[in-house]
Order: structure tokens, then C-alpha cells, then sequence
């Protein structure tokens, strides 16, 4: 075989490899395959050790003809923080946080489209669209305007404006819509061959599956080569899980790690829960202290919050189901309210999460207070953004304003 | 001599270590010296090759007893992105923006603070506050959160309301001042035995300088152990400058790096500029083409923003002035539209600014446009934090809003 080729994650069928339209003809997604026997003669443990820390330290594992072509703003390799206290509080084997937000863009979105935008570089495109609640959005944009490509984001209208506003900095066509994320990809999908866009959704080209991928394989490293036992994921349309989980067979056929794969929980918000609905077994979430039954999830008449997470429709929910179950995982939906106490949970352990990753505190809080995470298990949280991209100003107006200590004193004493 | 001690930079005079009150009798800087014969042993370039990227990689050049009490949440190692395309339009050797804003906190103050509330920890403090124009008092409240320590933050009133608001979520007393930040830190000198604070503002305490110097030990190390020729860096209170060129000076002395030390350029914005005016020789500022001549800083009658450079009276002057002056460096002041319009300029490359980062950049067109930046020189730019946590709602208003392919279509024909 060629370097890599595409394989449909449905029906096996291969096609050469290309840079769009990623749905083989069976409805299936296709997804690059590596000649892994040549990988191997350069991608080992010993030369990663010495290699920059970066997710480009994977290229073997990335569909890139030419080191040359990489678009880089400076993805990847972020913290894999340990959180001890809450370790001991929850009777977890490890806790760790995933913290995505210190990417380039300020979100995980960074390492998907440094992989899609230099195969478009790669590829002579000119111009990109994609429809997106805000995050990926931001990242096309600033990709794009460091590759000198067009990038043309449509955004739902209800999205966050100061991650709205980053788009139209970074030099992108940017677009508010009436609808829902699904509506901002059937426009694209309308003015794709007029306008000349290449449609950089979600598995509409392989480059962000691929650069998802990079978060699995740091992961692996950063623990040692070995998998944790539960990874927990907030999740929209799905890419990441479909790439980790993708990273984790390259991994074991490569035979860099053994034993069992990670136990996949995706996490979405009460009222948009596609994964939740789909899995058809929707597990017991009521919390088992009567003092947390005010968090319990309520059902669908909640409207979700315009985060990441809210994606009806995801391209390809089937493939999605197929690697939560084989991986012996779960899908659970949380509150707004949960999210809520979650970013105060993760702010005082000095963290700045987005409502996503607070998502998947809350999310394991559940999983704890439920059982179905053990004493036995390491655990993976993904933050993946930060907080700020979500605010709202005027939050801080009860903060008091003084001149003199003594005015200090006073507030103090009220 | 012991591991470390503190040694006074204007008399020379010798102490014992201790964690807070780094005023000699003489008036100069107490700062952390080290037994570099002791560092040496274990502290080589090939030992480095296999640590952990994290500023804590540099822990023999770093003040604590305990490897066990350092409170990290994933600073340093960040980023240092080669800008070509500008490097060819300005005729730079080589041009690179040190991303500081992927920092945990979303600013370089994360190297400062990690440092700074490790020694409070191990020295048993249980409360500190801090004068802050916004990105300080984030990263105070952020790792005392982390280390179960209070944090007091004093901030003056017209700082960006996203990073005041940040404070409270990371569980610090947040107070807003009706003055300067000097103004604030005098609150905190009232207040400070009554309260039992420890005073982490700059240069009252030895950790963050002895954090922002990783920024100069990871700069000489991601080029390979050697020296940029030009720094340039937005300056407020100047520990990042104190920090570097100590930095410096300890790879010199432990045969690291040899040669010149890099010119370092301290850029303030126009209307608060105390090492400009200190230098006593303000550089030439006025762009040789005539199309720039609006870009001129304008002199002394403006009101400066609320960055983290307005600090009207830093620390110790004397000592930055004598470190700018001994490296062969300058200063500058610039512009609110120089900066608003490099803050454009850097977007379009995809990359989000703080008007601090912004102000690097605004100052190198003018030092090229000068002749001060030379074809031979390679130049580093500080990019301290990132566009969002200056971002004023409602910048957006002007984005359409559409339904339909159709809309869009008319939008992009008005």
C-alpha cells in the first residue's frame, strides 16, 4: 500500500487517499489508514523521547506529504495536570485534567485544524468554510490566517460573542445564523461549488479526526505508554472520541502499548443528548445522597446552552455508538446547574474551564456517586477551553471598589 | 555558601534566604543566588534533553527545598513560533513571538506565581495579596487556589472587567482600587500585619523572578543554547526584564552559552513611560515614511490603558535602566493606535494579542523602520497574554446575521 490510503469505518472498502468529502459511498466515514510497518521504522519510543514537544512530534501518524507544509501556530503537548486532593475525596485510583485551553486558539480545536488547514495548504485550496458553535470557528480562522487561506466560519447566532468576535481578528469571513449548527453547514453545503469552499466540517475532511488523534497519542505518552482507564469527553459531533480511539489501535498494532483500550464516557448537556438517546440505555443517574437530588439531569424539555456539545445531529452517530460501546463505556447528559457548580468546583482548584470541560466533572461526580467508577480506575478528564471565552461581562459588578484600607475593613465587615 | 542565598544587586550585600521582604538597608533588590558549582552537578544540557517540558524542568535554578512543594498547574514550555513571511518583509535574520499567553492562566504571570506560592507553601503562609493591573492577580488567585492558600487581590478599577472577573472564580477576595496600581499596593502595605498577608507584589518577594527568568532559560534552550540578539518586552514592574538577564547571566557562568548578552528593549505605551524617560535618551522614534507619520507615539499628554505597563513607579528602576543600558538595549514608548493596529497585524497571522503583545510588535516596525533592528539580528517578541481578556462585548454587532445561502449572497454583495 501507498504511505496511507482512506478505509471506510463501515464497510472496509479503500479509496485513495484525499483531502475532502469524506463519505464513502455506503454512507460510511472515511478515515486514513497508515502503512504501520513503515511507520515503525522511524516512529519509536526512544526517538519520541528526544523529539520536540509538539503534536507534529507524531508525523509519522499525520497525512502530510511534506514537513514542510505543516501550518503550525504551536499545538499540542499540553498539561496533563494530577489533581491529588480530589483523588483522595472521590476514592480514584488517579484523576487528571487534559487541559486543551492552553492550545494556540485557546481550545482543542487547535490541533484538528493545523492538520485539516496544512492539507489544504498541501492541496492548493484557496478557500475554507465551516459550520461550528464557536470554537472550531476560531481555529479555522486563525489557521487559515497564518496559511494565507480564506477562512468563512457559520456560527449558530446564539453562540458566545467574545469567541465569535475572535473570528472576524483573525481575518475570517464571519457569518452569525438563525438556526442550529446543522443550519450553518447546509449553507455552506449550498454555496460550496459557487464559492469554491472546501468544507472543513466535522468528518467532512480527515485532517481534524487526524489532529484529534494527536490528543490519544500525548496522552499515552504523557502517562508512560500506558492507557488510563477511563477517558471522560465532553462531546458534540464526535472527532475526538473517533480519533483517540483510532490513535489507540495505531498504538496497540504498533505494539508500543497492551491490555485494555480506555472506557469512553461522552458527555453532553440535558436536552441535546444524540449519544445518551442512541446508546438506548440511558444509565441511572440519580445521584444516590439525597442532598445532591437537585442535580439530578432533567429530561428533554431543557433548552442546552450553545457550547460545544450541542450538536443534533452528529455525521456519523453510528461509528460513534460502535467505539463507546466496544470500549465498554457510557454516555451520560448533565444540567446546566451541574456545569455550573463544576466551574466553580474546577476554579477553585485553579482551573478556567469552559461549560465542556466542567461538563465532564460533573459527568464524573455522577459516575462516581453511581458506582460505575471504581476505586481501581485512572481517570481522564478533557478541559477544553477555558472560561473566559464564555463570559458574559458584567459579572463582577458586585465586586467592591475602595480607596483606603479602611474602606477594605469596612467591606470586610459587612 | 548554602545551596542559595539572597544577595542585594546594588551593594553587593550577602543574606540568608528568606521568602518575603527583598528591600536591603541599602534600598537596592535582594535576588536568589545560587551555588552554581552545586548546580552544575546535576544541571547539564543533556540532562534537560529528558525532562519534562515544563518551566519546572530548571528546578536546580529554582529557590525550593522540596520537589514536593512545588504548585504547578502547567506553566511554561510555551511556545516560541518563527514568524518567515515577516522576517522577509522587515529584512530580520529571524523573527520569532514567544506565546505566553498558553500559559495556564492565560498570561506569563502563571511562571511568576507557580514559583512564588510554592515558596509560600513551603514556608507554611496560609494568605497573600497583590497589587495587580488584572494578569498578576489571576495567577495569585489561580495557585493559591491550587495550593489552599487565600488570596487577596487588589486591582485598580479600569482594568479589563474578563481578567477581574476571573479572580472570584478562582476563589480569591477580589477588591477593585479607585487609583493606581501603586495606590493599591499601598492598601495592601496598610493592611498587611493586621491581615497577616504576605505582599507577592513585584519585587516583594524572590519567586517571581526567579519564575519569569524560565522564560529566558526556555528561550536559550529552544534555540538550541544560544541568545537571540534583541529581546524585545512589554514593560511594566520589569521583573520579566530582572528575570532574563539573571538567566542569562547563570547560563553564562555555567558554560552554557558564551557571547554577548541580547539587547533588551522595554516597550511601555506612550502617557506612562518612566524607563523611556529614565534611559534619558528617547530614541528617535518618528518613522522615515511619511505614510506612518500618523503612527507616531505622541508624547506625555495621553492617558495610558489600563495594561499591565502602566506601572508609573516601578520597583527599582535603577536596576532596570542599569540592565537595559549594560545590554546595549532601549526603550520605547508607542501608541494606543500603533498597538490597536499590531493587534490587527498579529490576528491576521493567527494569533490573539494582549495590547501588551501587540505593543512588542508596534515597537519593532518602528526600531526596523529606525535601523536600530539590524538584517543581522534575530529578535524575540514577548506575546504576554491573549486579545479575549481585553475584549469589550458587543464588538461584533456588526456581523450579519442570515438563514440561507440566498442571504449570505446578498450580504456579501452590499
Amino acid at each position: 500500500m501507498k504511505q496511507w490510503e482512506l478505509q471506510c469505518s463501515r464497510c472496509s472498502a479503500r479509496l485513495p487517499f484525499r483531502y475532502q468529502d469524506m463519505k464513502c459511498a455506503c454512507g460510511g466515514t472515511l478515515l486514513v489508514d497508515y502503512d504501520l510497518e513503515h511507520v515503525a521504522k522511524t516512529f519509536t519510543k526512544a526517538s519520541l523521547q528526544l523529539r520536540y514537544p509538539s503534536m507534529w512530534r507524531y508525523q509519522e501518524l499525520l497525512p502530510l506529504q511534506d514537513k514542510a507544509s505543516i501550518i503550525s501556530l504551536g499545538e499540542g503537548w499540553t498539561p496533563l495536570l494530577r489533581m491529588p486532593t480530589w483523588e483522595s475525596k472521590l476514592s480514584l485510583k488517579r484523576l487528571w485534567i487534559k487541559r486543551e485551553e492552553q492550545n494556540p486558539t485557546g481550545s482543542f480545536k487547535s490541533r484538528g485544524f493545523s492538520v485539516a488547514v496544512s492539507l489544504l495548504k498541501e492541496a492548493g485550496a484557496t478557500k475554507a468554510a465551516v459550520p461550528s458553535n464557536g470554537n472550531a470557528a476560531g481555529a479555522l480562522a486563525a489557521y487559515a490566517g497564518r496559511a494565507g487561506i480564506q477562512a468563512f466560519v457559520f456560527i449558530p447566532m446564539d453562540c458566545p460573542s467574545l469567541i465569535v468576535d475572535e473570528c472576524p481578528l483573525y481575518g475570517a469571513t464571519t457569518v452569525l445564523v438563525d438556526g442550529f449548527i446543522h443550519d450553518a453547514a447546509a449553507i455552506i453545503e449550498s454555496g460550496r461549488k459557487e464559492q469554491g469552499w472546501v468544507n472543513v466540517g466535522t468528518l467532512k475532511e480527515p485532517g481534524r479526526v487526524e489532529g484529534k488523534k494527536t490528543m490519544g497519542l500525548e496522552l499515552a505518552e504523557q502517562l508512560g505508554w500506558t492507557f488510563p482507564d477511563v477517558i471522560i469527553y465532553p462531546t458534540g459531533g464526535g472527532s475526538g472520541i473517533i480519533g483517540m480511539w483510532k490513535s489507540f489501535l495505531e498504538l496497540k498494532k504498533l505494539g508500543f502499548i497492551e491490555g485494555d483500550m480506555p472506557r469512553f464516557v461522552c458527555v453532553q448537556e440535558s436536552g441535546c443528548q444524540p449519544i445518551v438517546d442512541g446508546l438506548g440505555q440511558p444509565m441511572a443517574v440519580t445521584p444516590t445522597h439525597d442532598s445532591d437530588a437537585s442535580l439530578a439531569p432533567e429530561p428533554h424539555k431543557i433548552i442546552p446552552n450553545p457550547t460545544g456539545m450541542r450538536v443534533p445531529n452528529p455525521p456519523d452517530l453510528e461509528l460513534l455508538l460502535s467505539i463507546v460501546k466496544q470500549s465498554g463505556g457510557t454516555a451520560i447528559a448533565v444540567s446546566k446547574e451541574q456545569i455550573a457548580q463544576a466551574t466553580q468546583s474546577l476554579g477553585a482548584e485553579g482551573i478556567s474551564s469552559s461549560p465542556e470541560g466542567a461538563a465532564t466533572w460533573a459527568a464524573m461526580l455522577v459516575l462516581c456517586d453511581t458506582g460505575w467508577l471504581r476505586s481501581t480506575d485512572s481517570v481522564v478528564l478533557f478541559n477544553t477551553s477555558h472560561a473566559m471565552k464564555y463570559a458574559k461581562l458584567g459579572a463582577s459588578a458586585a465586586i467592591p471598589i475602595i480607596k483606603t484600607y479602611e474602606e477594605f475593613m469596612v467591606y470586610r465587615n459587612i
